[in-house]
């Protein structure tokens, strides 16, 4: 068993605190990884204080990994011991469902296993992420990282970039295709980057009218207020795809009515209240609203490799994992630009 | 001018009554329409009771128009008199934007003309629905029917029959589709008889266990009763495409779930109060929900030259026009299989 070391939620209330376990040793297809940097997701917030339910304690979070593999099974046939790699939200599925098959195995019909909060597929072992120094991981599910890229920019890639590609590869958006990101947090400034990067017209649609000037140092081509209605009525009609990455309560009527003919709004934020929809709105212009979770581990990989060819990074605040309570509180707050990611050296501090 | 004579609501509280008034004279793109037979679609009721808001008055309800051609203007070219002929929901549109181009003029820019409870495109005249014995519409809004077909039963073709149609072939149902249709009204009872014929496997979704051998009669394979959790339970992921003809106020997410990958909730029905739909069921299996709106006049016509090949026509009750009133009251309890259907001849009476 590998001895590895982690900062933990005890229960839904307490601080994240230090917490010490082991991983499996290696099998046959695993991938030994030491962990470099850990992107930290509102996701893990969620869960550590239960806010989503079911939560498994201790729990160790975080499922935008980097690291460096130490150690192979004998059956590898993609990693060896030095590459740069990723762990992102599974860790493991069925791999036999219609899905799985189909190299979409977050759509696993059986469930995908996540990489914390979960128990794993041998019915017993609780899964932990990594706000930690190792992890073992079946190589199907470790992702190849570019040596190319920021490392610790690079994490953030493994959940809010496959989030947020997905989707807008699904939607086919590209050249001529007006966006709308609506939110600018960890999700949607991913979002803005691939959308410029794919070809489209991009537009930041946002509470904060103070955003504006980051929208367009990340790329984006124009800045809507949603809380200004006049604005908001210029816009009936005018986008072909939107990607909502808004966690925060809120409906999806006001931001569907800005869709021309056919168009979609990508769901990928998850507020805890269910947002209301009017039918009005869903029937004109033959709307759509589309849900999308993560991707495939095929197209995570395709995602990586689209960043490396164009140079494409989160844009993160590093903490040492000591901070960790501190970030998870400025999270709430919005105050950070626009990932924080913890380097996993600080553990040995 | 036309000397026509019609029922109209007169206010959004008293019980529809006779009415007289003017259709204009026959222009050179015109078709004049002696009407036999005028569906009674839930809309009307709304719209004659302002419960959408915004109603004009005195309103002649009416929008699923089987008639005879008596007369044609001297550049039309697709009727003459003695055609039997069909008008839809609408009666005018832009004809120049890019969706009015596309044949998609129920999704006009500038917004269709409906055919009753609105302004026409003049700016001016009130335009006046099916509930009459005598309408005039531009050739381009008026449809061929097939004289094979029984009449009466094909008046509500024009809305119930294009509104289940368009969204079914929208969303490519056909064999090996599972189609789960939601509500066994007037609109869901052609989504059966159209998902059917497409080749699909189609199950009945309803509150009411007694429709069981009603939708079996229809030729729906399946019958799920929604109120049965464990039933509910086990069909959840096994729909590749839901349409929701419910008009009653219910939230998507029941629904929702029960769509397997890239599953379409289509949403047809109009409840008053906005659904809810939880981001966390959109996400799984990639959902989405998608509004349709009639469907283009091109489109239309397909619906009707596809019933008059397969022989599909209305389940209907064919009643007097003095019974109108009665007819609301029982449309709002249910009782009815599956459309009313007015026999304009009883104007005359």
């Amino acid at each position: 068993m590998i001895a590895s070391k982690a900062y933990a939620a005890y229960n839904k209330s307490t601080p994240l605190a230090p917490f010490e376990f082991f991983r499996r040793n290696v099998k046959e297809h695993d991938v030994h990884v030491e962990i470099l940097f850990c992107g930290v997701c509102h996701s893990d917030l969620h869960q550590a204080r239960d806010e989503w339910g079911g939560s498994i304690y201790p729990m160790v979070p975080g499922h935008e990994i980097v690291g460096k593999v130490v150690e192979v099974g004998n059956k590898v046939t993609k990693f060896k011991a030095g590459d740069t790699v990723g762990v992102g939200v599974m860790v493991d599925s069925c791999r036999e469902c219609k899905n799985c098959k189909r190299d979409l195995e977050n759509y696993c019909v059986e469930g995908m296993t996540g990489t914390y909060n979960t128990i794993e597929r041998d019915g017993k072992t609780i899964a932990q992420g990594g706000y930690s120094n190792h992890i073992v991981v079946d190589e199907h599910y470790v992702l190849k990282v570019s040596d190319k890229l920021n490392l610790e920019a690079v994490a953030p890639l493994l959940c809010a970039g496959i989030t947020t590609y997905s989707p807008l590869r699904y939607a086919n958006v590209g050249k001529g295709t007006k966006v709308g990101v609506i939110g600018l947090g960890g999700l949607g400034h991913m979002a803005v980057k691939f959308a410029v990067a794919f070809g489209a017209e991009v537009t930041v649609i946002s509470t904060t009218p103070s955003k504006e000037q980051d929208a367009k140092k990340l790329g984006a081509h124009k800045f809507l207020v949603s809380s200004n209605k006049d604005r908001m009525r210029d816009y009936e009609g005018y986008f072909n795809v939107l990607l909502d990455a808004v966690s925060a309560n809120h409906d999806f009527t006001p931001y569907l009515n800005l869709l021309d003919l056919d168009g979609r709004l990508l769901v990928v934020g998850l507020p805890q209240e269910e947002p209301k929809v009017s039918p009005f709105s869903l029937i004109t212009n033959r709307r759509s609203v589309t849900g999308s979770m993560i991707g495939g581990i095929k197209e995570t990989q395709d995602m990586l490799d689209f960043c490396a060819e164009h140079n494409i990074v989160a844009e993160v605040e590093l903490i040492p994992i000591q901070q960790i309570n501190e970030a998870y509180e400025r999270m709430l707050k919005g105050d950070v630009k626009y990932r924080f990611v913890i380097d996993i050296a600080s553990l040995n501090q």
